[in-house]
């Protein structure tokens, strides 16, 4: 950020009166620019024995396979985020969304909500940013392509939980190290103690 | 927004190719500009048969009480931002945070995750944006001087649920209706069914 939103003067970033970090703000008229981490909402939509996954068909990733997610837009909420984006991503309609995980990537200032539902009819299509969709058994995940290590961790908590009761919420932080490798830490699931 | 922060050129407001919403775009350099949901941290914090409350010291609603609770910082976990946010507002440091209510606010954009957890050493004092803060039992609530209608659903889930097992995450949508009242959307808690 260079210049002010408002009046198209320069900002320095400096902490303002009263807070204690810095933030960009505008010489001149003073507006204080927030800048937050973003939701991306997304959803494991199932169908019997099935999920259903895309392959991406733009970047970042492009070619690779994910979960439908993107980020939450004004006026929504995460649910109907969710929903949208598998609208979108893979034409298909889900039901019964239930929080699945949250999951923190707070080196790109991004927090994941992975929701669970069912696919409607079992019916998928690949949609403008998916080269295409279909529906997978557990033992045909392509796991040596996904494009992100959020879907990854997704489906490797939904896999080792055979039980697979409704209750739990999974809440993983991902951290970038220092040599570029994602450190995973597991929080308690809610229903642990 | 009327001006690009990249280049201080005027943005107009048009739907970019290959997108299907209205977003600010600089006419100049093109640079896109989002704006998303912001997310809220906050917390419940519990200390034998009491959980902490803060009388406001800050505008919106100064006088009102809240439980401690505000806008996530770039590059912390969701965790960690409820944990610094009651550090903040009253000075107390709590553990064993679980994910406890997730609350959409889609007319003003904002997700609400409300956690619980455990107050050490039952120590609380008034932070700067607080003008005192006090531990209360369920008949001590100032339910007539509540800050903000998330904060009495937060705490009309919490006192509803006698069991308060460790496992339930409550959904509500709360939306501004056209009279300007709050109407309020339960969705079925995560181990209902």
């Amino acid at each position: 950020m260079k210049f002010c939103s408002e009046c198209a003067s320069p900002v320095s970033l400096r902490v303002p009166e009263g807070d204690n970090l810095p933030r960009f703000i505008c010489d001149r008229c003073g507006t204080v620019h927030y800048q937050n981490p973003n939701m991306v909402a997304g959803c494991i939509a199932e169908w019997q024995d099935r999920i259903l996954l895309c392959k991406r068909s733009i970047e970042p990733r492009s070619g690779l396979w994910t979960l439908p997610a993107g980020f939450m837009e004004n006026g929504e909420t995460t649910v109907e985020a969710a929903a949208r984006e598998t609208r979108e991503e893979a034409c298909a309609e889900v039901t019964d969304l239930k929080l699945y995980g949250l999951f923190n990537l707070p080196h790109i200032n991004q927090v994941y909500l992975m929701f669970r539902g069912q696919l409607v009819d079992g019916k998928a299509a690949a949609g403008p940013e998916s080269e295409e969709v279909g529906l997978y058994r557990r033992e045909e995940i392509p796991w040596e392509q996904l494009a992100f290590p959020v879907i990854r961790e997704t489906l490797e908590l939904y896999y080792d939980d055979d039980a697979r009761t409704d209750h739990v919420v999974y809440i993983s932080d991902l951290r970038r190290t220092a040599d570029r490798r994602i450190e995973i830490r597991r929080h308690l699931k809610n229903d642990d103690r």
